[in-house]
């Protein structure tokens, strides 16, 4: 939460979220003497402030609202945008794979919508810092106002510049971790391992299975070892006790993540050495599919 | 990271992690004059002590290693258990979505072997809080021993209660977030509600459907809205470029993640009212699916 | 397919699929003098009789199509319904694990409309028949409907009679498999166990946990062993071949499919005995989950 | 089930399978005189025919088994293997999907295991055909040992051939649908097109993301439209009613399913024509996705 946020009633400032009973969403700063127009009425910000957080308020329609804190999922999921965003459910799975933290350096790039800068200016805590590479500078202020919307900014940094040329951060300046957003990542590999600490976190999300292989390509050269690539899929449930279900439909894909960490050129080499010895016991039998020992217990079969 | 991890050296008091050609690991906690022994050879810490991370050692059978630092999911899937734990998949996903991040108070009950609080005192950092209950002794001993290998135990307080008298948490002390992992939580509803500041973020995890109906009942009595029932799933691919395809096998359930917000009582008369309207529509025609537009579209069939 | 099919050019009384650039679909029974009237122009049947199947033809405003067989999914998606359909994720997987093949006698309840009931006519051949009851003259009208469409009314018998009272069938002449799609299949468990030949095959779709729960008790009871609970998941690719990813969305929930075998009470008694024994072991741990052996090996984590 | 299968009681010559009360399965094809031997003792086949199915038997060390009928999931799942086989939720997907039904000539390629093979010759009952190529004998020798197995022999030709050089099958004698189970499925798409009748359904299962880019260039090439790309997965449940829950795991990936239609030039022309048009516009944006309207309702987020 921005440190800015009481714990129980809202003050000007905080960021707050009006759900009305349709569960239509809107976001806000709290000023004092600002208003919130909403398709049921008008909602002056002085009726907000000092509110106990959870309460219900009434625009001058009548028409009720739940007033409430927006957590980082709901920021992410409101924000506006101009690109593809990344999903709470990868957010939280990089965030813990890569083990991004409070008082950490993380770069990323590109800048999007901000959503994930958000993400990660939350994680790294007031004496964190993240940086922020794009070449276009229409992203930066969309993603600098998402930022800010969170009350985030003064941990972000942002760097309009080609990360082709390779990112700032070096030596003892070096990132915890780097994350890039881009379409290409596979040709910022070695930009990627000098701007990363040894050991450093990396990490990617690409939406097709051809950008996968290519980067992974690309990491193994460029000194990456422990290489990871999965993906999440998250379904709702409708939350009737009697009638428990999941939804209808979901959200099939939203990306392949790709993780992978730094180390020095020997180390490298041992893991890669093994990995190639492995494959290519596999390799005499990798046309056909070798026969299969299935577990036919109780808990699995297809 | 733990505050005295060294950026880019081993140091002593570092936790590290060990890494052989297999791929085998090992968790130590980097103390001169102590050694780890493997099943391929000692390695004596002062020979790790003040090496690059990311870098290769060798044991004293001259069997190599890749000593680097564990992230959170390393901690996490390494530490000695005792009961379930909780995976990365879903942690990721709860803090995020319960917007758990640095200087916040959050309450879990129970301890479990310390995976989940060491995630918690992670994300609060420095200026944040962890209480954790149990009512067993030996849990908390454990938990307390992984808290400790992470570097984290100053911000947890382990309390030995049970939660069925409340928690000491309340009004002004009120927890940001409360996390139930216990088996039965729908008991503890009102007594988490109480615990909670307005607008505070409730989560619990649970195994079975049963399960998960009886909290959804307890919650809405208990004065909590914006509840949310979901699962995630996490699938791997085998990482070779040129032949991209997922694992064989996969982990089916690690539980049903329950979410809500705590709310004052007209706010969830309001929401709950809502809901029983949009309910009650649905009723007459429950018992025999309603027939349903499905989208014949290039995208989406079954 | 249809026996009045021809293999290679479409027939009168084929039934033709005609699907335009933009892949709308439109399904017909060739009939001289009969037209096709479609948003893109009309396209006479005798334009159609006589032509390759897979060839393009046009409609009279120059309007290009391809005259094409439906497949037995193609005729599923496209019936008109008017309750929940049974997709052909779940209908193959059905007919498979229930054995229905040619040459059967399978009941099924209710009728829904006829999507099901076309599958399972086609699977039992012409030697085979279908029993569809239902107490809903309207349903059975619209599934006679489709399955006329489909050209295998012959081999069905619809029974408008309410099963409670139980089913025709019985003794020598029981059925190879029965199917119940129906609220509240239950309450029909002693009657389906009377209209299975011993050893037949028992299957149900639910849409709720709830609902399974309470199946399984009534199963156990009827007499039914081999009890299995399951769903299944269906993705599609989009198929650009430089560009692979899964689509954007799918379907989250058709439901939750319920197999069993009809035994002789001994033998129900023997398969009980040893899964209450199993599960007597487990009971007391089963608060909290026991701690698991989770296989860290590279495929998988979660 | 196989012809020979009465429908009550076990006789000579059925396939039966015997199942242990820790349910351990044997297969066997009843023949007098003959005795199966198990790890709790012998079953002479004699006390096993004319029982009735769904019977509890006895071995002569007393211990019990259940005698019932093996659907055809049953036999796929036990038969001897030498390769990776197919699973019954993408056979049964894939039956459904090509529309193999009775009454057609079905080629397959290679002949595996022979339990695709069972699958195709059980749908295609006994007024079809499968007609099951390989270049390896001693596969063809266990195909053909399986399908006996289920008493389906009389209705599958093999042949010893490589089908490089083209499928015997064409014009007139042309296969209603033809499945690719080869490690290179994109070398035989122009034969499998010419082996097809127009219209003809075109299946094939591959294990990686590269194999599927490469057969979906050949397929449009060598005149299929209608592609399709796609896979299923299944979860299986615990079946206790008052812990109802999903198995601990799974079954991550089985294959990709590619399934085609052959048309005629001009109608391949055509489809092809408008998804090329499609996808032009597509491109300019393609690098970087662009933004998606995600439904924010209650059903569907991530």
């Amino acid at each position: 939460m921005s440190p800015t946020t009481s714990r129980t009633h809202a003050q000007a400032g905080d960021i707050a979220m009006l759900v009305s009973a349709q569960n239509k969403r809107f976001l806000v700063r709290l000023t004092p003497d600002h208003k919130l127009e909403t398709h049921r009425g008008i909602l002056p910000h002085n009726d907000l402030i000092g509110q106990s957080w959870g309460s219900r308020v009434r625009s001058h329609l009548d028409s009720p609202f739940v007033l409430i804190q927006p957590t980082l999922a709901d920021l992410l999921m409101e924000t506006r945008r101009n690109t593809q965003i990344m999903y709470p459910k990868d957010i939280g799975f990089i965030l813990v794979t890569m083990g991004i933290g409070p008082g950490q350096l993380v770069i990323e790039a590109g800048s999007g919508s901000g959503s994930f800068t958000t993400a990660l200016a939350h994680a790294v805590g007031p004496q964190g810092r993240v940086v922020s590479y794009d070449i276009r500078p229409e992203m930066q202020r969309l993603a600098l106002k998402n930022v800010s919307l969170a009350g985030l900014a003064e941990r972000v940094t942002f760097k309009e510049k080609d990360i082709l040329a390779g990112f700032d951060e070096a030596g003892e300046g070096a990132a915890d971790a780097l994350f890039l957003d881009v379409p290409f990542p596979h040709e910022y590999a070695a930009q990627a391992h000098a701007a990363l600490k040894p050991g450093g976190s990396f990490g990617s999300i690409l939406p097709t299975t051809n950008q996968v292989s290519t980067l992974l390509v690309a990491l193994k050269r460029a000194g990456f070892a422990f290489i990871d690539v999965c993906e999440t899929m998250l379904r709702y449930y409708k939350t009737v006790p009697e009638r428990l279900r999941p939804t209808d439909r979901m959200v099939a894909h939203t990306g392949y993540l790709i993780f992978a960490r730094s180390v020095l050129p020997e180390a490298g080499e041992l893991l890669n050495q093994e990995t190639s010895r492995r494959r290519g016991k596999a390799m005499q039998s990798e046309d056909i599919e070798p026969a299969e020992d299935i577990e036919q217990d109780e808990d699995e079969r297809a």
